[in-house]
C-alpha cells in the first residue's frame, strides 16, 4: 500500500515544500503512543515567502483561506518528514487553527476550511478531523494563520 | 451500568440539545487510541440562539459563565452522539477554553468555571479535568466562549 | 534510575516551587492512556508573585522569556506532583504557549523559547517537544504568559 497518499498528492498536483525548520528551540513533531503531535505551522506562499496579515484588516477571506491551506500543506510535509511514509497516517484527529483577526472579523471557520478541505482531499475519509478555530490578535512573524495538529499513526 | 450518566442528567434537569453540526468542513469528534477529541463547541441558549458578546464589554461575568456552561452542555451532547452511551466516558481529560475578552478583562478562569462545574456535576470525580483558559479578541460568529475537549473513553 | 532528573535539577540549581493550586474548579493534571495532560500554568517570580504584563507594551522580551521559563518550572512541579517521580517522564510531547501580546508584537517564538530551553536543559533529548506559540490579547489575572503541556509517561 506504500505510496497511496503520495500518488494522491500527484493526482491533485500538490508539491510538498521542504518541511520548515522550527523557528526556535523545539522540534516539528513528536510521536507518542500512536499519536503524532505536530508543532504549529506557519503559512508560506509558492515563492517561499511568509503569508502575513490580519483578517478583517490587511488580509481578505480568500487570502486567509489560502494561508490556511498553506499551513495544512506544511503539516503534511511535516507528517512525511516524521513518518517517512504518508501511508502511515491512520487518521487526522484534530487541527488547532489560530486566525490573526481584527476584533470584528468572525469568519474564522471559513478561513480554517482552507486547511480542512485539503486534509479531506489528500487523505479522504481519514482526513476528516475535529477542529477548533479561534481569533487571535497577532501571530509569530505577523503571519495570517497558524495551525497545529494531532494525527493517529500506524505502527512503523 | 448503562444509563448511569443519563440518569444523572435527568436528576439535575439537564436536557441535552441536538448536537450542533459543524459550521464547516470537519467533524464534531474523532476517537483515536482511547481518546476522543471533540471540536470547539459554540454556546447556544435555551432558545437555540448563539450566545454572542465580549467579556468586559458587551457580556457580563454571569452571562459568560452561562455561555461556558452551554459550551459544556454541547460537548456532552457531542460525547453522546460520538460514543452512543455516556457511560463510555472514562475521564474528562482536558478542556481548552477560549474567552472572547476585552483587553482589560482578566477573569477567564471564573468564566471557564461555568463549564468545569458542569462536567464535575454530571460525571462526578471522572469529570474533573485539566484545563487551559485564555482570552481571545474574537471568536467565530461573535460568540462569547468556545471550548474544545479531550475525553478518555472505555472501549465500545 | 530513580532520581536522575531530580539530580539534574540540583545540577542546574533549579528549585521547584510548590505546585500551584488551580485557581478554579479543575485539577492540575490528568493521566490517561500514557499521556499526562497538564493545565495551563501561570508564571510566578522567585518571590511568589504573578508575573503580569503585555509583550510589546508593559513587558520586554527578556521578562517575557523569564515568564515562559517560570511557567515551564511550574509545569515541571506539576509533573512531579502528578507522577511522584520525574524519572517517569518519558517524553515532553507538546507545549501550548499563549503570549499576552500587543497587536504589533510578533516575537512569540522567542518568548516561548524561555520554556523550551528549560525543558531541554532538564530532560535532555526527551525534553525536546512539539510546540505552538500564539499571541493573545489578555490572560487570566493579567499574566504575561500561560503554557499547558502534554507529556508521555512511563507506567507507574
Amino acid at each position: 500500500m506504500t505510496g497511496t497518499i503520495e500518488a494522491k498528492l500527484k493526482d491533485i498536483g500538490l508539491d510538498l515544500p521542504e518541511p520548515a525548520a522550527p523557528v526556535a528551540a523545539y522540534v516539528p513533531a513528536v510521536e507518542a503512543n500512536g499519536l503524532l503531535h505536530i508543532s504549529g505551522q506557519l503559512p508560506f506562499d509558492p515563492q517561499g515567502e511568509l503569508m502575513t496579515g490580519r483578517l478583517g484588516e490587511s488580509c481578505d477571506l480568500e487570502t486567509g483561506q489560502a494561508a490556511a491551506r498553506a499551513c495544512a500543506t506544511m503539516l503534511i510535509a511535516q507528517m512525511k518528514a516524521a513518518l517517512g511514509d504518508l501511508d502511515r497516517v491512520k487518521r487526522v484527529v484534530k487541527l488547532g487553527v489560530f486566525v490573526n483577526s481584527a476584533g470584528d472579523f468572525t469568519d474564522q471557520a471559513k478561513v480554517a476550511n482552507g486547511a480542512s478541505a485539503l486534509m479531506q482531499q489528500v487523505f479522504g475519509e481519514p482526513g476528516r478531523h475535529a477542529r477548533s478555530a479561534v481569533g487571535v490578535p497577532v501571530l509569530p512573524l505577523g503571519v495570517a494563520v497558524e495551525i497545529d495538529a494531532i494525527v493517529q499513526v500506524h505502527e512503523a
